[in-house]
């Protein structure tokens, strides 16, 4: 079975920035997806904030079984009507992976119900990366840890509610720690949050870092069906109660009615 | 320490409906809360849907230790700007309780990040309500499981995430299941939504129910003073980093500024 | 890839009891192999309570990928030493599956730390077990709810740890209710636990339970190499750490020994 | 409501090693109880594993609110019998505070089910505890992060299940990161591991690990009555049903029985 990925790119500075054009010519949404393409089994494509409906119409996210979010500079553009689909894509089924400044995105705070706040800064400073769940579908085959030589700090506390899974807990050079890698299930959708990736370092370049997307794709991956109606509250009468009841005492409502929201 | 806790109340259907005007003469609200009130260490007072800033502004929500929340009928009539100021003084520190209907509130699905969904009949079935987490604090003292002879049907699949604590399940009358008694941890305020309380039953004049909403306002509680600055995300520049480092490589930020959001 | 699965049976009623051994003539863990091996994919064999090492010796589960087992009246017959060998294996990346009377297993409670108690009774009633977690892959396909005509009441409070994931729960004719379908992550192995399956009913011959014990064994497989040294605890001297330091402050050990236990 | 703590103490290297003689004069278990001592509302004592019954007699443990155990030597000296008889008071309702080596004490192995290794260097290298669950009773008041200059570095992966909560990480000078403040519930006992306290390092002198040891007890404490029969998994027959119920099918046990365990 192939998973058909999509890599979200907000496609700004890549195009507005000498140095983060010198290091993803293509935009990083374009290396992301090449490096999801190299694993046999993912298709990836891309869309960008410039795209019409930010390249997420409807008819995409049905065929979409993992989106991948990069954004940074303009999580304020984003329509929030699209951020909406793609809330009920997940919870009918479709894998979210949310990439570094992206826990700022209108997405993953909508589905966290959090501020996803933390400290930074940006020096360039060495990251290592332990893995804390070994053999985890997302760092299987990975060594206890690994390093990239520049990346952004981010730092605790991260305004997250507790992660169903912590994966990996990075260690910086200037004296902080991050949940650099935190899962949570969504409804029927699996979302992986994953730290590394700020735009002036090659960071989708790793060898690593790429080798971990393409796991979280597959983990991310919900073979069913995607589930529809995920906003329903259906009103299952006495009539249709798997055990015979009588209707007793005083009533709001009428059979089958669709009740207040 | 006394603990301050304010009831909300939609304030609706106790004053447009004969049945339910008769159960609650002086509104649900003004039931619970002199139900809190007859705990030692805990004031309860109540705030409407028709005060102004449905009688929650700022001031008087820095002064709440728990708040506990009933709606039904008007949820969207709830100013979306006192849903955050309230998100925001749960992720400061302020317990939240969520009662029956108020799983559609703005407030609980704004910190759950789901659609908070359900099945539901209004029939006046039993239910019974069964501890599955004995002495956790909002059951302590209970017996293994206690009965409410009318309830609305609330039934699985609740569009929930995953709890932190799941403390009581419902059985119905009907054939369905419940989780009725659920916590979450949402920033450094506490979370519990409890099921029971359907308008047209005196659900909140059984001495159990009342006294797991004494218990779970305590459980609720927390003493330390309420954080602020809950959504920032300060710089923390190398110059101030815990260890000695130095800037290197491609830089987008200058020192101290505030980041996109 | 083929998924290599073992049906662990006790295999003591099938035997000893007229009526056991009339729904299940070739025993339980037959029935249950048979039905594995029903879908593409999975590869089931058994082992008994009365084979040498129970029919666990290492080597058969170094190359077991899950795990399943079932027993109920000789949890003490089981011998610590395979049962550690199971624990090992399990934190080591396989999967297992406890069947209904095995919460009493040795493994089940080594395994969660906890007494993994309940409320029981023998009264062949009804049970109906709702999905909590529409689309979790254990239940991917399946209707809201299913129902056995014929189950033994578990009932809450179930002695377990806070589960990972609540998937099913069920609801009893005679009043109870039950997590019925809960998981959790020990080491690099899933474990699931599945009420359903006393020996006097045909559980194990009905569809939906089938297809759940399917979907499971998929969904606890995991592909990634079994993990060894899964006990072990290392000394990593201040020569081999990532980040050169200089040994300060008074001692008790030597570079690299073994440390107490 | 006075809050009765015991510290265990295995009292070994207090008494066999000069330097930790030079630390802790009067024993680890003496000066951690003399911090407690200091917090209004706790009276503390301690136990030691010299002591008959290793200090914590049924009796003993009946009375007691919350336990704190140090070990690092001799946990293999430690009676099982003892440590069941500990582990049946927290899932009572008793609290656990794991402290450092304890990691692998037999009762916190016991609780946790797994095997609770991690990696490790004694090089006296810095530890910085950043608080990653701001205001949690247990760090309430806490600054952002604190320092030990001295710490015994315990390394990720820790062997543990995922924790219902994670209030701190580490960061180690030399490279390293661990989750050094993790909670679970087990039964209605709260458990709460804090890594720091090497012997031969004045850690428990250290004003913020004292306030986090207080805060700690108090957050553990349980001030329900102790539940008894806490491995009991009684028989409930039709007759005492919460429904009426017909028993139907075949059955192997009688009304009322123990069941097999």
């Amino acid at each position: 079975m192939t998973i058909r990925a999509v890599v979200w790119g907000e496609n700004i500075h890549e195009r507005t920035n000498e140095v983060v054009r010198g290091v993803y010519p293509d935009g990083m949404h374009a290396c992301i997806a090449e490096a999801l393409n190299s694993r046999d089994g993912i298709i990836a494509e891309t869309a960008t904030l410039q795209e019409p409906e930010h390249g997420l119409p409807q008819s995409r996210l049905d065929t979409t079984d993992v989106l991948l979010w990069w954004g940074h500079a303009a999580h304020g553009d984003v329509a929030d009507e699209v951020v909406e689909r793609v809330a009920r894509a997940v919870w009918g089924g479709m894998g979210l992976i949310v990439l570094h400044s992206a826990h700022f995105s209108k997405i993953f705070k909508r589905l966290m119900g959090t501020p996803c706040n933390l400290t930074w800064r940006e020096a360039g400073e060495r990251e290592r990366l332990w893995i804390t769940a070994p053999n985890h579908p997302i760092v299987a085959g990975l060594p206890p840890y690994f390093e990239l030589e520049h990346e952004e700090m981010y730092g605790e506390p991260f305004g997250i509610p507790e992660p169903d899974e912590t994966v990996m807990i990075g260690w910086f050079q200037g004296g902080e720690v991050f949940r650099s890698g935190v899962t949570w299930r969504r409804g029927a959708g699996r979302v992986f949050y994953f730290q590394p990736g700020h735009e002036t370092y090659p960071t989708y370049h790793d060898a690593t870092v790429r080798q971990i997307l393409q796991n979280a794709v597959v983990w991310a991956h919900n073979p069913a069906p995607r589930l529809s109606g995920v906003t329903d509250a259906p009103n299952r009468p006495a009539t249709a109660a798997p055990e015979p009841i009588e209707v007793r005492g005083p009533r709001l409502h009428q059979d089958g009615e669709e009740g207040f929201r």
